[in-house]
């Protein structure tokens, strides 16, 4: 099935001949400078394989934040391709196995200087050589003449240099590289060239991940002419014996902490097209991966645009250029991770390290879950199959199965445990997925692996959480973010306990889910961090952001808005809707002339306190309409769409963290928001979009349709579903996927009466 | 079958009473002093755990030698207690798992330093407190007074501590010790406290072996009462994020570079065991080789010193104690390598780090070829069951076939290739048990491995011998030893392949048996090492040794008499007999007052240029019988052993290397030496028992009786073989492995007619 063929067939003949397709409105490049920590280069729909070029791997700790993804729009040079990759994130690791092709007698061997071009095997490129499509990206290599083309399928990456006439080929791989690099980082690494031309090998990192581990194979689309493995690591007291051979070119094996490859090919008579593997289980796995995928560069490129084709066609967009780009990439970026860790025979290495077989289901990692619980994943159960929500379901379950510590993932990728951020939110994800009718899992396990989450005393303050309903923060760093996240976390635990009849569980975590309320100061209004002794940590402020303070990445103002699950109790306790329309204005509205929040990384895309570049703001627009009057959530929309997205390298305000600020688009431009996952109810904002077709899961269709949508109209002025006046300000997931159209008629002034009745506003446990 | 029973019954209940069994005869402690490198700690039998005391694990590359096995009997302290142990190494890794146990509040989480006792967590000992037998060692520790008992299993090690009553007990885990330890040996390792109170982890390591893994799992008979994983690395740059808990105490998982467990067991009420087993595979397997041997300390002690009993009665010994007690101390360190190296389930980790299967097999590693060829192997053909022989042989065939070179063992452990040493050793072991009938291998296989091994021409400059019927020494260093040993090893090929009716391939090996005299230079009677160009290399020193030289540990002094395969030829080439006797004589008899080696390794045991504490001279005694002068051999024998063999802790004269030393002992003891493995010939020396009865693996006898023997009367009379004259210098394998009796009649005078005649000698290429 190809969608864009559907949705042609939907629309006036002239405006389908004019759109282009889906995967052609898909831009890369966005994000690539600014905040985003994109990457630009090839991959298929969550593939385990990101083939990118990466312009700068120096690090030194922090100053490479902005390097997180390799690659950044303004620099020069390009130093080499890599094959893992990062989509957004605020730390980094990956760059694995880096290659870059080289000519002449002389290769060089050290990557050079990133700030002087010309310097090393990294090589100056020009903007206009470069394409980027979904699965495809090309430059041209200044220095060496050398086009270099990318695609890549599930597990394989393939490259194609084609080398200027006459020239000698050769490729540079070199081991030593990665992102997030520092002195020590290569625990080992191995080159193995078997008897039938394929390189193999491995690399073990500390990192973000620690000690982690990865395969490959290489195979080459024409044989080696000579080659030579080198270990440039010096200063090493002891390094054991020399292998046999007394030139490097004769060895079948190095092993060491900073190897190189320098393979030599000769003169070409035809591109050279290089197919690699990766594996987290052995270099014989990523040799069968290898195996796994035919074809060469053309059929893979082919398989892959076909792949992104279908997956980009779940929602048919009409709407202008700049916004229609945007959400397109958006929607490309949120089908990127969680992404393949399995082999194709199912085998992949868990949070144990050791080797396990996925039954029945594609093991995934790279969860980034206190981003991506919010709308990521709420995405992914509408616009992907059934068997994507189960993998990740089984996968984070399978996590929590196989964890030293017994819990479930908290940011976890190539299947091992980063313990970044906080949380447990793959607990709101499996509860999300369940409640919305998501079968094809033990759901009995599931449970048994949040609620043992939610119990390990020593994780996070748990135990005392447990014991006093808050987590103090003389003990506890962020523990006035902790306790609010934990509160919601244990909501979703009792919602989805309810629904399988499972009450004892569901009473006792409904009781934990009103913990907020503990780390809240009704008098001043502010959500707070308490001391063991029950007294607020003085002095507070809630402008105040620091690494382990009182909240994690954010402060008051960002933080006490972090009641998904009871809004309403909020409001109550703020003094009703009139005082939190004030407070939330304020927010928005705030001086920032006075404050400098430079020091802190995944700050950005500031509106005043809204910080729509980091996850604790991205639901606050929406609570306008909690609080009856959704004509704000409407305007503040309007007001951080066009701000903080564009269609430009530089167009996203803050790290995409893998998918949540791209879906918190997608949603937004489609007129709904899932601000409590769990509750199964979108929260309705404002379309940006004229019309959007989703092809959902089940073969129904959705259909948003925005009358009359333009700049002077960003009003809604009245909703129909399925031609029958809608008066509250949400849909049910049971709406959306029962297919059907829903149906906004913009306006210029806005209907400050649409959605403000108490029976109209979202789910709140104290209403019920 | 007890052997010490059946020995008793046949000998004068008198003497029977008055001797010590077999195994109370060992006396571990020999060679822990001086030069020996042995460890006193507890092993069973092929063991793969070595559990023993290390005194001193510091280590700046050469400056750790004399440290090669952990503990030295003239240090005043120890540190702990390891898992992994070489016996009698050159150089040196393991250490593994180290152990101590501590009393009080306050636990020292360094050693401390060696030279100032008293520092740290090592502890001050007397050896009057200490007792070393085979499968057990104990020693009380002054500093805390905690007695400490160790035993081992073939997979397993248990310690038993006995705390001071009323005293609060630890244990210290230090996974940063090792033996030839320096910074940045340990790559990464782990610690896992899972949910039944056993303790598992890991260790990767950069050392002497490249890469290697090892899993330990740790059982305690008392419950924990806290722990704490430490990390003691600092100044890295980024480690990645901290585990949950606030406290280490929390932590199930602990990934570094320098970890440390601290156990904390309370005051307990009776002793404190812990049972450890390792594996190669993973930490599960570990786990199941901790569940494959039952019983607590007293129950695998009983064992382990049932299995020593059985393995000691191969050989029934009658003599005064110093040398009966030298000789059974040697059987034992004969019978420690090559140890085990799969699980209890088979499963090892080979060459290419990949996880095997042992089929038929147990999968054992610790091949110390270079020395081991010699008289190692040979001798377990004779003491030890088929099965141990057969295990031998296929898992050398088996590391061949997992080798990414493709080629057997030169000096492996762990699995890992070192590439420390010389030579295709491996090829005379494989040849000498197939031609002494040793089958339950794939023949086939073996030969395939064999000739792969010897025809892998980048592999220390083969590729030239094998064109130009030398290494020479402008392209490969050490050029003279490796084409004289490779000449050696090719024999063993032809012979092999003879025996197999493979015409071809014997052929062309026998060949290659004569390229020692490619590198012989008749004119001055000296092996020396050849250019390219085939002028032999100036300038010639005889008595020079120097890494890198022409020669590997050694000069022309002691590597001109390495041609085992054709010594008739060397002869011829001497200029005769008496030539060859004479020159003999001047090695022996050579004035070392003008040389000094004290700055090369592995050089000790000096009778003029005669280095018994080395490999290449331990055939040369032998050699006067291929001259027709086996009383020379006699003398020499004599002066020998008396000089270089001690019932001391220095009773050593040089590195015992896997047994080496002690099975050139209990060969010449017995009265025979196998010069030229794969011969099927052991040339006659003289006893230094009264009488020894050598329990075959075939259930059959062999028994040498020397009458008359003592320090009055050194020489050899008359030999009779079952009672029948016997006038030729050597037994065959057929002889001994009949079954019967070697009766030598010992003299005061030389018979130097006794094998003079030509057609009394050994055998050699040239004579046939």
């Amino acid at each position: 099935m190809r969608y864009p063929l559907l949705l042609a067939a939907l629309l006036p003949a002239s405006l389908a001949a004019q759109t282009p397709a889906p995967i052609d409105a898909v831009d890369p490049m966005i994000g690539t400078g600014g905040e985003g920590h994109t990457f630009p280069g090839a991959t298929a729909p969550f593939g385990m394989v990101q083939l990118s070029p990466d312009t700068d791997t120096r690090c030194e700790i922090r100053a490479c934040y902005s390097h997180a993804a390799g690659y950044r729009y303004e620099d020069p040079t390009i130093q080499g391709f890599s094959h893992t990759h990062f989509s957004g994130a605020g730390h980094s690791d990956l760059g694995d196995v880096l290659v870059m092709p080289a000519v002449g007698t002389d290769v060089a061997l050290d990557p050079g200087d990133p700030k002087q071009p010309g310097t090393g095997y990294r090589s100056r490129f020009d903007h206009k050589t470069e394409t980027a499509h979904p699965g495809y990206y090309a430059v041209t290599l200044a220095d060496s003449k050398v086009r270099a083309e990318l695609t890549a399928g599930t597990r394989i990456g393939v490259h194609r240099y084609t080398f200027p006439a006459g020239q000698v080929a050769h490729l540079l791989i070199d081991l030593r590289s990665s992102l997030y690099n520092y002195p020590g980082k290569v625990l080992w690494s191995g080159l193995h060239l078997r008897p039938d031309g394929v390189l193999t090998g491995f690399r073990e990192t500390r990192g973000w991940a620690p000690g982690r581990k990865l395969y490959f194979a290489m195979r080459f689309s024409a044989p080696l002419a000579d080659h030579a493995f080198l270990d440039r690591e010096e200063k090493v007291l002891y390094k054991g014996f020399q292998g046999p051979g007394r030139g490097s070119d004769a060895l079948a094996e190095k092993l060491g902490r900073a190897l190189e490859a320098r393979l030599d090919f000769g003169v070409l008579s035809a591109p050279l097209e290089v197919k690699v593997a990766l594996s987290g289980v052995d270099e014989n796995a990523a040799v069968a991966n290898l195996a796994s995928e035919a074809g060469g560069f053309d059929a893979v490129r082919a398989r892959t645009t076909a792949a992104w084709e279908t997956a980009l066609g779940a929602v048919a967009i009409d709407a202008p250029a700049p916004i229609r780009t945007s959400v397109y990439t958006a929607l490309y970026h949120a089908l990127l991770a969680p992404s393949v860790w399995s082999d194709a025979d199912g085998r992949y290495r868990g949070p144990d390290d050791q080797v396990h077989q996925a039954k029945g289901f594609t093991f995934r990692s790279t969860f980034s879950l206190w981003d991506t619980f919010r709308a990521e994943h709420p995405l992914l159960t509408l616009v992907q199959p059934e068997q994507t929500n189960a993998d990740v379901v089984q996968s984070l379950v399978a996590s929590q199965q196989a964890s030293p510590d017994g819990i479930l993932p908290v940011w976890q990728f190539a299947g091992r445990e980063t313990w970044c951020m906080i949380g447990y939110h793959a607990v709101p994800v499996i509860a999300d997925a369940y409640l919305k009718g998501l079968r094809g899992f033990d759901a009995d396990a599931a449970l048994a692996a949040m609620v043992a989450s939610a119990d390990h005393r020593s994780y996070g303050g748990l135990g005392d959480y447990i014991d006093h309903g808050y987590v103090p923060i003389d003990k506890e760093p962020e523990a006035a973010s902790k306790t609010v996240e934990y509160a919601f976390d244990d909501w979703t635990i009792a919602r989805m306990a309810r629904a399988m009849g499972k009450t004892a569980i569901a009473d006792r975590f409904e009781k934990r889910a009103s913990n907020w309320r503990n780390s809240f100061d009704a008098k001043t209004g502010w959500l707070r961090a308490r001391l063991s002794t029950g007294a607020f940590r003085t002095p507070f402020d809630p402008t105040a952001i620091n690494y382990g303070s009182d909240y994690t990445e954010g402060n008051a103002w960002q933080y006490s808005w972090f009641v998904p699950q009871d809004e309403a109790g909020l409001i109550a306790l703020l003094g009703g809707d009139a005082k939190t329309v004030a407070k939330l204005d304020a927010m928005f509205d705030f001086d920032m002339s006075k404050v400098d929040y430079s020091h802190a990384e995944d700050i950005a895309g500031l509106i005043g306190q809204y910080i729509h570049g980091n996850e604790p703001s991205h639901h606050v627009a929406y609570l306008y309409a909690y609080a009856g009057a959704p004509w704000r959530t409407q305007a503040r929309l309007k007001q951080i769409v066009d701000s903080q997205y564009k269609p430009t390298p530089d167009g996203l305000a803050g790290n995409d963290d893998l998918g949540q600020m791209s879906a918190w688009l997608v949603f937004t431009a489609l007129g709904f928001y899932p601000v409590a996952p769990g509750s199964n109810q979108y929260v309705i904002g404002r379309p940006f979009v004229s019309r959007a077709v989703m092809n959902l899961p089940n073969g129904k269709r959705f259909t948003v349709v925005a009358e009359g949508l333009s700049d002077a109209k960003p009003y809604v002025g009245a909703v129909t579903l399925n031609g029958v006046p809608l008066t509250r300000s949400f849909v049910t997931d049971a709406e959306v996927r029962g297919g059907g159209e829903l149906r906004f008629t913009m306006t210029a002034a806005p209907n400050r009466a649409w959605g403000s009745g108490t029976a109209a506003r979202p789910y709140s446990m104290s209403m019920r």
